[in-house]
């Protein structure tokens, strides 16, 4: 992508509304902009990341045996009559009535959708285990939107609801996922914590939030500092075999949310010396809640013995579009964001530092069309602004690597390849850069 | 995928409430399940295809030079009073009332909101021509929501607006649009023809739209029957330079819709035996309005000789869900679906003929695998139905390449591969199926 075409719309100044640094930065940025309270709309390079942020979360459900769906935003009201939720959910809800007045409301999440579908098809034990997600914008009316796409309103999840025919499936399915988190959030940079969690208007009795640990979070939380160590399954781990070990392995050192914080099991488990009480950032939260939706909406499948029983459920969810602000909280400095490769939008900026020159223009151009040719996605800063305005520009957004092409260097037929996750700097030709970046 | 470990509700009964025969199959073949009145569920083979639709609109968008971003579904209603169309719009705005009783609505189309951005980000005309789109869900609140997803109300479109300086840029925006629809829809197997259209409520004088000619369609039409058979360009077309050839070639063919047709016009300029007027499905739009948005909404910007001046602007949209049925109207037999291979849910699908016997079994793991490995998407068959069901489902979810393995074939080392358009059957070594599918 050549700059000079893009909508990149980088502000200079610090936006006064934002209070913590990833919503700074995410609007310094050119990544978002805010349509109406918690509601954002996504700019090309913000879109660029949530998209690949999403193709992570879907390939690794996708991995661990979860299919895909995609369930509409606006949900009847009578559906979430039929589990009680409609009364009880509370102002959070974005009730509607249509034109012809009857109830709709904005889903914030899918418990009873899913189980209508799942009842409507689904009628043998023979069908299970089965685990279905999708991952579609949701909304929640919360009383007071901030920290940009933190807490929101309008929001990007991706959830999932198995089901099985017994407690002893389920918490396969659970188990599944819990891996499966494991390793999503691992492959976006990021060291996401399974911590003991209440389970709030979901429901049902085991719970694990996914958490970022960060102080500007809204979690307090409490751990053993040697979670913060436990290696994450590789691509190799087999969702069809036995992964107690490794839930036993996460599951075994203290690791808690507030809410459910044993003070005394704490002091007595964790040595003074590995305690740790800081904040994080909610990015994931993984529920068994067993039959508290299949048995009042009548989620029955017959078993082996033809006795037909309700189906014990969990549901799953990422936050998507949170991933974002928790990420950038996570890889920030100064000059602005280090995007892990995984989710950067361009892998590679090529900055011309003299556009204009025969020489650099020449150099960028040529670059530009190889690592375009290989599959490297690049952003070619063609625009007439001056080096340092170049630089910055390029240290805000983030991109993992650099590649300046001056006309010093060029002489010398070398370019320079600035890493920016720790700003180190080689020396190279051209066709080093072309072999270091494909 | 396994069909074993898959979602696939097929229903053996065709459903009362459809109308038409797309709504029929899709219900059929179990790819949407309706939630509410013109709000449906996407189940796993559904979002297979809207996914492949979506993604070659959005490569068409993105080589004809717009650039992708995501607004969001939710709107303020106060953006709609600048241009005047919150009142104008009628009953089929959803409107909304949020936990502060602040007026929202959910997006029919995203005029507004565009403008919105724009004018925030750009000032000078040097920043243009800039042409923004997103493919995101809209609401509609139909009266009378019919024939599935082809008139929803929570319906998927790609909508692009387009920004320049004056009408002769704002033409040539327009005519990228126009060539870009041509090669979108030709991509889908679908014979979508350009024809002169009102504007209806987004407003301008300069209108087509994209249509499907099909008994079935909701829109009258006349055409000269040459337009039928107009080259579609190929993806070598030139964006950047005069596309006006063309434009003209496919404009200077008679073909109305029948609200703007002129019978005196078309009798004269379409001999007898050309003259076609029959029914049509409309997948696409694209609308020339000028200033009427950045006038009341301010959206200018500097010229050239530094005077303020209200862009122009046209937008562009293209139904995405609306296309499976429209697609499946065009392509289709008693049998089911005949997808075209670029749409497809899977590529090919392997019916294991005798599942449970040690050779057919082995021989479909071993092409299963090795389809897999080489990137064809493929959906094996390893349910313990009997042959006749198997061929049933294959024909019914029109997957456009079926390879039977029987052991009698098997044991002459032969497989049999059948092609869903045509029906036609050969008999191949497993070696020549692979070879003919990669």
């Amino acid at each position: 992508m050549r700059l000079s075409r893009f909508f990149l719309p980088i502000l200079k100044e610090n936006p006064k509304e934002a209070e913590i640094v990833s919503h700074r930065l995410m609007l310094r940025a050119g990544m978002i902009r805010q349509e109406a309270a918690g509601i954002y709309a996504w700019l090309p390079l913000g879109l660029r990341v949530l998209k690949k942020i999403e193709q992570i979360v879907r390939e690794e459900q996708n991995r661990a045996g979860a299919l895909e769906l995609l369930m509409p935003t606006l949900q009847l009201a009578d559906l979430w009559r039929e589990s009680g939720r409609y009364d009880a959910y509370g102002p959070e809800m974005l009730r509607i009535a249509d034109r012809h007045k009857r109830e709709l409301l904005y889903g914030p999440t899918n418990e009873e959708m899913i189980t209508e579908i799942f009842r409507a098809y689904i009628k043998s034990y023979r069908n299970l285990p089965l685990n279905l997600y999708h991952i579609q914008w949701k909304f929640r009316d919360e009383q007071r939107p901030r920290f940009g796409v933190m807490r929101g309103r309008e929001f990007l999840m991706k959830d999932a609801y198995s089901f099985d025919l017994d407690e002893a499936g389920a918490r396969r399915a659970y188990n599944r996922m819990f891996v499966a988190y494991l390793r999503t959030f691992a492959r976006m940079g990021l060291k996401a914590i399974p911590m003991r969690a209440e389970t709030g208007p979901i429901g049902g009795d085991l719970s694990h939030e996914f958490i970022v640990l960060a102080e500007t979070g809204e979690s307090g939380v409490y751990c053993d500092r040697d979670v913060l160590d436990l290696p994450v399954p590789d691509e190799t781990v087999d969702y069809e075999g036995d992964l107690t070990a490794i839930i036993k392995q996460w599951t075994s050192v203290y690791a808690a949310t507030e809410d459910v914080h044993d003070a005394a099991r704490f002091e007595q488990e964790v040595p003074a010396e590995k305690r740790v009480h800081t904040r994080g950032i909610e990015v994931g939260q993984i529920f068994y809640f067993g039959t508290k939706y299949s048995e009042p909406m009548k989620a029955m499948v017959a078993g082996p013995d033809g006795a037909e029983v309700a189906i014990h459920g969990g549901s799953y969810g990422v936050g998507v579009s949170r991933l974002l602000g928790a990420i950038i909280e996570a890889c920030h400095d100064d000059a602005g964001i280090k995007w892990p490769e995984s989710v950067a939008p361009f892998k590679a900026a090529i900055l011309n530092l003299k556009q204009g020159s025969e020489d650099t223009d020449g150099a960028c151009e040529q670059l530009y069309r190889e690592l375009t040719a290989k599959g490297v996605e690049v952003l070619y800063d063609d625009t007439d602004q001056r080096a340092g305005a170049k630089f910055a520009s390029a240290d805000l957004i983030g991109i993992p690597w650099q590649i300046l092409v001056g006309p010093k260097g060029l002489a010398e037929g070398k370019l320079e390849l600035k890493r920016r996750s720790d700003g180190t700097r080689e020396n190279l030709s051209a066709a080093e850069v072309l072999a270091q970046l494909t």
